[in-house]
């Protein structure tokens, strides 16, 4: 990564809880960064929790307009609500406000970038940047473009992205749900599936995740797990047990009806399994343990490239 | 966990990978374990990685009978090869050679207990105890029994699978894939559509697992990561957005073909991935930040309850 890729001015638009997260990850990567929102109190709230990081101090510049924040600008990651028509008119206020040539970055978790800049002079800017709430914590963002995209402008947020920290990754085309809540929707209708047949609790199938899958899918994708699980790799793992496999995949079940009953059990179970621990707590730990794993990884690394990366 | 639980006199039969990994978790939680296999050169084999173990000094006693292994054992944790006709032969020698109390588990990722122990005298005390593995790396066991399973021997199971520092689950009955390769070949599937289908190539789907879900994934099962998306919990999260979640499901791929070509494209994008590290270098790294992250959660437990019980 080179300094001059890393240190751009950014605007962050929208300071809800994705917002906020999206401004800490640039301000640590050094970045000069504008945080706007049209709720003022929200705005306030935003640069609070900022300021209030013990790693800081993170100052964001606090803009109380869109062309305030939009100067200067060589980024802008947008963080407004997940509806169309309010994207749409956002990214015409954005494309009306900025240089030509600084990059409109949305967070959307599921509209085509096609759709949002249908009213934008230049669309050739714009680009799908989704993160995983929080991005501060978890890196992994997925990025891609609408048809009118240029590809230049794909390729240089990928490395921007991954110069501030983040670990992007280019979707070739829009899907539904793009490829993360894609994965996690197919694991979690299955999680229901077996809920809902009678095979095991709410607090075993997390359990099957928690010490089992997920320890090995925080280090190796499914399709690495795959070729470290046979000697010879994928190739004998999975051309060895076809007919198993498919025969597998063919009984999964079916997507759930997913009623009040359905999900009040889910949430009757979970509250047991908390317990007394509140969700605030839960989310804390969490947070810190991401880290914590970010950590080990990048102090071990596997590969020797990312030695040099990291 | 009291020592009258832990300390209990362990046989393994099968001396393969999994066999000699389930010798170490034995071993290493103070149960005087024999270990025999009817091939004596990997009988010795395992003897010997288990006693080159570092944390050791592990001395397994190494039987060249099946009765001799037999002996005193409290426990039986049975795996042999995963042929039906294979697990039925082998139930029906071990509960002609073993006690009748004494509690026989098979290792099992496949076959229904109902069915291994057809040709068996004492079916109550037969049960499938099946590990990720390796199980002295990986903790989580599947336990369930068959029809004649005497549900005391089902948790008297769970209860020993702890005690040595496993984390047992019950399963409430047999289905086909048990519930952790389901949940597996759920995600699996889907990310063999999202190849096939052009959205992302293997490293960008591993990437998306490896810095997105399975961070999440290595500390709260798919439903607690639910419960912590959402202030008001999983109660909220699901029921805020049945209609999207109820449509993305519905719009998961099928079961890709997983013919020759396309398992050869998996394995030469992972080949490319992986460079100039060894497999053994991948899974030898793996096991050692799998071993951290479950130190580091150790050390941080979420609960009071697992403080006190780790």
């Amino acid at each position: 990564m080179s300094p001059r890729t890393v240190v751009r001015p950014v605007a962050v638009v929208g300071a809800g809880v994705i917002g906020r997260s999206w401004a800490l990850v640039f301000l640590r990567a050094g970045c000069p960064t504008a945080l706007f929102d049209s709720d003022g109190a929200q705005l306030e709230r935003a640069a609070a929790w900022i300021r209030s990081q013990q790693d800081g101090p993170w100052r964001p510049r606090v803009c109380d307009s869109l062309p305030q924040a939009m100067e200067g600008a060589a980024y802008v990651q947008e963080c407004g609500p997940e509806r169309l028509a309010l994207k749409q008119e956002l990214f015409a206020a954005l494309d009306g406000a900025a240089s030509p040539d600084t990059v409109l970055a949305s967070s959307t978790s599921a509209f085509d970038m096609s759709d949002i800049a249908r009213d934008v002079e230049h669309p050739q800017r714009c680009v799908v940047a989704h993160p995983v709430n929080p991005p501060h914590i978890v890196p992994v963002v997925e990025v891609l473009g609408g048809q009118l995209t240029a590809p230049a402008v794909v390729q240089d947020t990928l490395q921007f992205l991954r110069g501030v920290g983040q670990s992007p990754v280019l979707l070739k085309k829009h899907i539904h749900g793009f490829v993360l809540n894609r994965l996690q929707f197919a694991l979690v209708r299955e999680a229901m599936h077996l809920l809902d047949a009678g095979v095991a609790d709410v607090e075993a199938i997390d359990t099957v995740v928690r010490e089992g899958l997920g320890l090995r899918w925080a280090l190796l994708g499914p399709f690495a797990v795959a070729d470290a699980n046979n000697d010879d790799g994928a190739r004998a793992y999975f051309g060895g047990y076809v007919d198993w496999f498919i025969d597998l995949m063919n009984q999964l079940g079916p997507t759930p009806a997913l009623d009040k009953a359905f999900i009040e059990r889910i949430a009757r179970e979970l509250d047991d399994a908390r317990g007394s621990t509140s969700r605030e707590q839960v989310r804390g730990w969490r947070d810190r343990m991401v880290v914590e794993i970010r950590r080990l990884k990048a102090e071990n690394p596997l590969h020797e490239e990312q030695e040099q990366r990291l």
